[in-house]
């Protein structure tokens, strides 16, 4: 049995996590423990910060932990908001106002029409284990940014992010199931968890 | 610290879970076991159900177990459909499934009027000790059956369930937080947490 510690403690990443880890066997999924600090995520790429988070994690509690970050990067904003995603309106940055200056940002640069407006979710998710050894895996999604938000589900950037084949709904119309088959962390996750499998 | 392992496996719920104990000091929450099987959820109340999940999951890992039943009790419906609620429309069902059985049943007894679609959602949670001790909590909130789902947020029949004092949103209309300060399961997960607490 592999026991990992979840960096995230976020409800909203657990969900997802739980949904695409928990019926892998032999992974005891166990939450972030409340007395951990959290860590600063100043690295300068997704597998940077996945990284920090989870080697932190792995120091504190002694044990295999498993982190992921994840960026919307936007064609029209030169990748941006990128690895700054989470807190591109501000430190205390809600998802609506991140969404919010997501969509002013685009008005701003005059990117309109929907071939203007592509972009791609990335997310990498990384294990640090007690003894050094690092597993990681990267997903991605490619689609457009909606102009009005739309839809309830999910959480971030959900409602504006149009993934491809999609008929044109957004991550927030899709249920989660629709949502995790195709997304970026649903992918990076999938793969991540091969890879614990071929290592046995 | 007291470790906890979650009887339920569905994401959703985990997700409430987490966000509603993830914070307790000396809680370690750890998602449920892939190898364990589901029990039969044949109780005549909530709070038999929570037993029945949290004593199985006890015996099948020798730790401690949380597990919650939840129920919506209509009135114009005698209490239905209660202890049935995730399967009112077969045992199969899905969450759209129960929800347009909910709004036929009431069509069929001509509950139309607010006032004649008076629900209430009520949660128990239970956690089994391997020593054979037990705590238990109930939440409860009331409020009216909506004529048709609004939202996408939350699951089950959130889409349909209007809590009182929400200004007739849906749960499904809430944002996270603001369902989990009103919400039958966030009630009572934490008075579960408060008895934890004083028991030490």
């Amino acid at each position: 049995m592999l026991r990992l510690v979840l960096a995230s403690a976020n409800p909203d990443k657990v969900r997802e996590i739980v949904a695409l880890l928990g019926a892998v066997p032999g992974l005891e999924l166990v939450a972030r423990p409340s007395h951990v600090p959290e860590v600063v995520e100043d690295g300068e790429t997704l597998l940077d910060n996945a990284r920090l988070k989870a080697r932190a994690l792995r120091t504190a509690t002694g044990e295999a932990a498993v982190a992921d970050d994840t960026g919307l990067e936007v064609e029209a904003l030169g990748g941006a908001p990128g690895v700054e995603s989470a807190r591109f309106a501000g430190e205390d940055a809600t998802y609506a106002g991140n969404v919010a200056k997501l969509i002013s940002e685009l008005d701003r640069v005059g990117a309109v029409t929907p071939d203007r407006r592509r972009a791609r979710f990335r997310t990498v998710a990384l294990v640090a284990f007690p003894d050094g050894d690092e597993l990681w895996a990267e997903g991605e999604v490619r689609g457009t940014i909606a102009t009005d938000p739309r839809g309830s589900a999910g959480f971030g950037y959900d409602p504006v992010f149009v993934p491809d084949d999609s008929g044109g709904r957004t991550f927030a119309e899709l249920t989660s199931d629709e949502k995790e088959a195709v997304s970026h962390r649903g992918r990076a996750f999938r793969e991540l968890a091969r890879r614990l499998a071929d290592r046995g």
